[in-house]
């Protein structure tokens, strides 16, 4: 994990049995090279975070849930926002969406700073981030959008969303006041672009998928504190 | 409502588009009785929130949910903690797991200051409480348990737990740091027993409902605090 990862999350995953091995994301050290490294050393299987298959189906059985609710509820056309890093969820969801409701599109949504999926999709071919760290949304920070999971995209999604800080803290709140669902800032970015940013956003129908909820206290109370 | 519910609370019922009337619970103004006044002069029809048979029959349905979920899993035996004011949602749980699953048993858990139940449960009748309002758990102290209610929790309930505020707290905490949910203090207290009073329960298998997610940004954060 990057060494400025929540400490919760951090904390979590080693009370699960983990070991965890932290690196220096804000330092440009690779954590592909370190995989690989602890991958030869210690004989070990490596699990891409996205460039995975069986990732990317796993994180799909979100879009078989989305179309089956969709069917039930007599959608058709609607547009689905997934906060997007790495690219496997929203991958994993527009392939389930291909196959079970092909009326439904998956719009990628992003921190501001780190659009490298927007910027790859309008561009055609994967581009990168300036930065490689920092910001609020540490969890789908990625380096560029992945070789499986671009091509995916590519073809199956529609533009690219972006949202700021700002915009993610109030989405944060607004889940903890209506929802009760904690939410850490990349799990919420795609609900702050159904909220905040429906200008971009085509049709009548929005469905939004909240990933996550690995943040700490201290970042929760900067979003409890944009509800005045 | 109690003058001194959660601003929260208040707001998000006003906002779906309740015309909300205050009264000072602490004060000991008569809620039964502002509510038989309101009923007289406007011509309403009073629903009260827990001795009334329908609501209890609809809270009753988190009951189905429940011996739906352990046939699933192969539970017979166990024994569901269930937050408690005057009984509702303990009484429509305890009815429908008499008839779905009847080796499941309800437990009442309240806060430690407002264990009218569980002091009623002893005693074989109903008895009030020494404090009318304060606490932490303002959404599940009330006066003392139902009319309807409390034959109903006499005839299918175990003894009646309480939880002290540091425990609720910590519940609290916990629920936000491991389940990613949003719990009220009154809606914690199940969870702070199965946690912190594991002695007071018997058997292998514990079912714990969290319910109700209005807590003011403050309280929520007194509850991180406990995080250290």
């Amino acid at each position: 994990m990057p060494a400025d990862a929540p400490a919760l999350k951090i904390a979590n995953t080693r009370t699960e049995g983990a070991e965890v091995v932290l690196y220096d994301r804000a330092g440009g050290q690779s954590r592909e090279a370190l995989g690989a490294a602890l991958v030869e050393e210690r004989g070990l299987t490596l699990i891409r975070p996205y460039d995975e298959p069986q990732v990317i189906a796993g994180q799909g059985t979100c879009g078989l849930e989305i179309a089956e609710e969709a069917r039930m509820l007599g959608i058709e056309t609607a547009e689905v926002l997934v906060p997007c890093g790495g690219g496997g969820l929203s991958a994993g969801i527009a392939l389930a969406l291909q196959a079970e409701a092909p009326g439904v599109r998956v719009r990628t949504v992003e921190p501001r700073d780190f659009d490298d999926t927007a910027r790859s999709l309008a561009a055609g071919r994967r581009l990168g981030n300036a930065s490689q760290a920092g910001g609020l949304c540490d969890a789908i920070l990625t380096p560029m959008p992945g070789e499986i999971t671009f091509p995916i995209l590519a073809r199956l999604c529609g533009p690219g969303l972006a949202v700021g800080d700002t915009d993610v803290l109030r989405a944060m709140a607004e889940a903890y006041q209506r929802l009760k669902l904690v939410a850490e800032p990349g799990g919420a970015v795609a609900l702050a672009a159904a909220l905040f940013h429906g200008s971009e956003i085509a049709g009548e129908t929005v469905i939004c998928v909240i990933s996550g909820g690995n943040v700490d206290a201290a970042t929760f109370g900067l979003a409890l504190k944009t509800l005045g």
